[in-house]
């Protein structure tokens, strides 16, 4: 048992909190400015971004998830996870080092059960930053925490795929740059309940495809990555856009969604981090009652349970991760449910306390941390409530004691008494 | 006791529930599609709302709160409380029927310290619907917890004063129909702790008032209404627009601020039945596994606490009022501060419950969930942060066995042992 | 609405707190060292008991509980309350005044459903105190938060019935005074779900009966009161102990429970409101770190969120007690279930958090605090779990929005949206 | 980073595991046996109590703590706590392998700091298990969390110490076999701030020593072990009786306490684990509804909540336990003090989730919650107040903010921003 970090991820972290510092944190402002003094927070993607992101390059600072694969910068998630955090401390971060969803959970998609031409055709301006992309599945008449109710339909068509439906929260959809997203739909209602799924790359271009709105989060429009709802009427994509092969969309999707899960929950912790930090400083400077907020008892129970509540979590985050490298996303999957539970709840308390701390300042857009709050709070709805996931880590715990002779301590690293 | 409404309250409780769902609901998305077809969110207000205003003036739905007063509807705080509650069921609702802060607030103060003069000038077309106004006390350079620390200047010279400071959160000011603003400032410095400070009317169009910027809650910008940061650079005013006297500022917040706390809770308490109830309707029509929501252990554990949770609160509620009623707003400070940390919390609660039963669709601009929720987590912080008011009923209750002779027991009905 | 007490209700809450202070408070420590010095704590009951009782007789303060009944005092439920409380204060209080369950849950039993002999044998000296019941429900076999589950039979020969089965937590059969027991069995296996059972009185000195061992709860035995498990083996009593008639013991139960549960809540608040009042004196008597601990802004916090969560819990027992007087016990059924569920859990909280300022001292028996902690906590689970309550509520609740020509508001005093 | 357990630890959880199967948890009722059918529970040591500590040396299972040491079993911190977990899992299981408190603390005082001649007299038989030994620092009359108002006087005269006081929570002291406490108390009164105390060995049997009384614990008297109040009056121990030098008493206890905080954390995982366990076991046998009480949403977040709180309490132990064996105790302040405060109150909540799936049961002394929660609830308070550890917590935080050059990051592996 060992706690250290490894040397790569060490170094790793220095360039990366120094870039952040330097170059990150000072245009959270600039980039929000940008998107206001536009005609329309839409039209653009403010200028900042593409240079940071030059910069992020330039600096060796790109692409750094993708474990096991020639694409990424060879780190395993345990190593990516304290890398990951950092970037989440800004919301403008993940983008800034091609590591935003969800597009990392895209192109992993992409990387494992793309074919060749598809990886030359999307993954690649993917990897270079040069267009983004989006994922619906989420549907307005579908109780979303089953994906079995999802009814869009992919039929095929001679050599092409024909979709139909109406999808929600397709996040970054609203960009500009956003070429393409992975649906979700049906090709197969009659067929066993988990193979009736496929998922197939539709180019936003597409005729038939049309963004009908952009939903807001709490009062955040999220411009210029938004969250779409779009209506598919009859579009017709070639045959070979469908990927790995027609009624895999559940397999997919439990491979996209793991890694993809644990990302949310390392940004959450650095958002988390962000937040004590900005709290310790505050708490120093303002002197309500003729002595520091730092000096109030209550204050100071805030940032002793933030600090005990960011550590264990991050504890557990790692755990996860360090499992996903050594036993596989499958067996890691009681972690990643307990992460994904309590990664967001934490931040959500943390950031909350801040901005008590804070007062009114903190629910304004002076500081970031209302807006990391929205964020936070949609993570205990988006890939799965925390209920289902409850749900799940109920079953494997109680499956232990039911067939002992079967069961799998994926949890405990002792086996049960 | 007694713990049925009166007639009044009863017949009032069916028109304004009638009204509400014939006229209020309906129009909260009308209301907002007129502010985004304007060229600016700020423009105007939405032609909507002064049909509504109208028709509660028709339906005598008007200036319901004022108890003692003339210029009110003859209601207690204790009658009043059940139809406040039912108008913050809408964050659109309190304004119909002339009921909004902070212009109840203003109101009261110009019929309780206004010379005759202030109350033709600035009462009366408040009264009416006519103009909006706003309230300037916190700083964004001052700890607002603690209003001593208030640094904004009052001067004296000649037959005007001469106002100079920096004020936020002057919520209202963004209206177009926002005339006037009631600023605290000090007037003498050096005075005792308590008698620095003095409010006086300033109006909006006076030359030196510059509204820097409008703040948003949680990425809402709360249009047309908004949250004003506002400079004042030598603006000159009458002396005649000092309210009551010099050296009042802090007796009048005292008055202003216990009615308007309670209303506050009021509404909050409505906001959280809305939210049960709209929780109680989906997880009956939404089935993602097959079965109702509504069936879902968890879910009701939900429904129950938020029911318990919102009795308990109302009834804490309604007994400050009544005590403000009966003992006097003064004796009633420690059920004041109770409802003021208990309202907004339950609120939250009840709505985030409701939020995650509503899955993504909780978080947007379809349900008014997300908007409420940001509304009542802004009131843990105006008028004083729980902290505060926490601290207050500690010392209020620490007194009773400090000095048994003397102490107070405004809190329970029951001498305490 | 009208918060304020009855003359009658003040009269004896003054007698009763002078009566608690002169008397009672005072016999807690003599009561345990009279325990303590005999052989057994279980050979008999401290004689300072019969004392106190006798005082309280003399005082006019016996009995008070039993609205409607020429048995009582006359006081309705709602007059009772406050009463209650003080004397929940005291662990030994319910007993000095005849007000302890489960005597007073037996004693309305007979009252209500009693023939005339049973009401001279049994209710007459439990009324005067001479003799002691138990209440034998719950079995070690059965899951008892569904009563349906019981199994124990009462079988018809003759002119006599045969009583067979397994009870424990019959509380108070450690008493040498108890005499009788009310026990519920099955008559009719076969019958309607709820028509299938019968409570019947069965004295403990009948063949058969025997007390097989007594529970703690935590480490504390509740001698002389005990909580006991009994077998019946082949008990015979005569037919005319049947209460009412056969297959009507969840009827029974049924009207047993309401009136039972509101008065633990009752005690429960009292238990609350001692421990904040000695949480305030010890806070303001030690000076860990040179300063009382009275000014520690975390302490201060415990007592500002007891006193709001005291006073919420007595309001919403209160308006219980109303509605059963009012409207009756079931139409109060939503309103006891929240009571239920609250009234444990807030008094845990508040104990808590007085242990917590007491240090080591509050877990010991030099206070009462522990002692009440551990009885409030056995009360989220006697009478039915907090869960079963919580879904009755949200049973109630959804059922307003199904069936909105039929749903009985019966929680809310307006009308639903 | 490698969260895997050293081959020697898997070696070692293995033995245990099947030890405590095999010889501890058959034990449980038979020591409680004993105890009651003894004329009094502090007669004798049960004596199933020598014959497995007898066979526990046989097996290799002795005295596993002490790390560096030449008297231990060269087990790390780190090593050491997934077995001190196990242990933790019985209340008579730590004594059992020679591994309880206070024991071990002693030990761990004498290994560091004791003379030869204090080894060779009290070392080697509490190494052996041969004598028991307790702790008296705690005083009635000073506010036991700040240390420096301990009053008790250790005067010097001649080749003597004159020790007067008055100490209680001397736990173990009611044990027959208790034969030595180690004894905290001024020596230097006028002395610098944490310089003033010394501790000191006294034999029980000294004249002047004498057990005023056995303290409860939420009503458990703990026997044979117990929590005495002791009085020294004018007791006289030879000179050679300090450990280390005057004034060291500070010191002592940094360096005692360290390891008891992280043992009893360790012991409370292993409690909260068999609660969790034993509460899947009994809801999938329990069926109140016609369904298995795990089938329960409610019950199901239960074990969900459970398994999340205790892998993340679990991490945070592992992770001040590495940081101890890597860096020092001193360095590991921090993470101590985090696990001092989650470690209990996680076991509390795991604990009470099970008393309230059991049922009535579960606060009786058939399965062994209720005494553990008891346990728990004391480790709020022991060993310092959570309160004054978050309050250390937080100065630690806030310190990374106020001097960045010399603040020491010793929390977050990552350099804050």
């Amino acid at each position: 048992m060992d706690f250290s970090y490894s040397e790569k991820t060490v170094k790793f972290q220095e360039k990366l909190i120094l870039f952040m510092e330097e170059h990150v944190y000072p245009s959270e402002k600039i980039f929000e400015e940008q998107l206001n003094t536009q005609h329309s927070r839409w039209a653009q993607v403010p200028p900042i971004m593409e240079e940071l992101k030059q910069k992020a390059k330039e600096a060796g600072l790109w692409n750094l998830f993708l474990p096991e694969s020639k694409y990424g910068a060879g780190l395993s998630n345990q190593e990516y996870a304290p890398l990951c955090e950092i970037m989440g401390r800004s919301l403008i971060g993940p983008e800034v080092f091609n590591c935003n969803a969800p597009d990392t959970g895209n192109m992993e998609v992409l990387v494992r059960y793309g074919t060749e031409e598809q990886k030359e055709k999307w993954l690649k301006p993917l990897l270079a930053g040069e267009i983004r992309s989006c994922f619906s599945m989420t549907e307005p008449d579908a109780a979303s925490s089953d994906a079995t109710n999802i009814e869009a339909s992919i039929v095929r068509d001679g050599d092409e795929y024909v979709v139909n439906g109406r999808k929600w929260w397709s996040s970054g959809a609203g960009d500009p740059r956003c070429k393409i997203s992975i649906v979700m739909g049906k090709t197969n209602p009659d067929g066993p309940k988990y193979e009736q799924q496929s998922m197939i790359l539709v180019p936003l271009d597409a005729p038939g495809v049309k963004i009908e709105r952009l939903l807001s989060v709490f009062g955040y429009d999220h411009a210029p990555h938004g969250h779409a709802e779009i209506t598919f009427d009859n579009v017709r994509v070639p045959a070979a856009n469908m990927i790995w092969a027609e009624g895999k969309g559940f397999a997919i999707a439990q491979g996209r969604l793991g890694p993809g899960r644990i990302h949310h929950c390392m940004r959450l912790i650095g958002a988390a981090e962000r937040a004590l930090e900005e709290m310790c400083r505050r708490v120093q400077s303002r002197q309500p009652f003729g002595k520091p907020l730092a000096s109030q008892g209550v204050v100071r129970e805030w940032i002793a349970d933030s600090r005990i509540e960011i550590e264990q979590a991050r504890l557990l985050t790692l755990k996860a991760a360090y499992m996903m490298d050594t036993v596989g996303n499958k067996e890691a999957k009681a972690e990643i449910a307990m992460i994904k539970v309590t990664a967001p709840n934490m931040a959500l308390r943390v950031i909350d306390r801040a901005i008590q701390a804070f007062g009114a300042a903190g629910v304004s857009e002076d500081f970031t941390l209302a807006a990391q709050w929205a964020n936070a709070r949609t993570l205990r709805l988006a890939d799965g409530p925390d209920e289902v996931h409850r749900n799940q880590i109920a079953s494997l715990e109680l499956k232990k004691y039911k067939e002992p002779e079967e069961a799998k301590d994926g949890i405990t690293p002792v086996k049960a008494r």
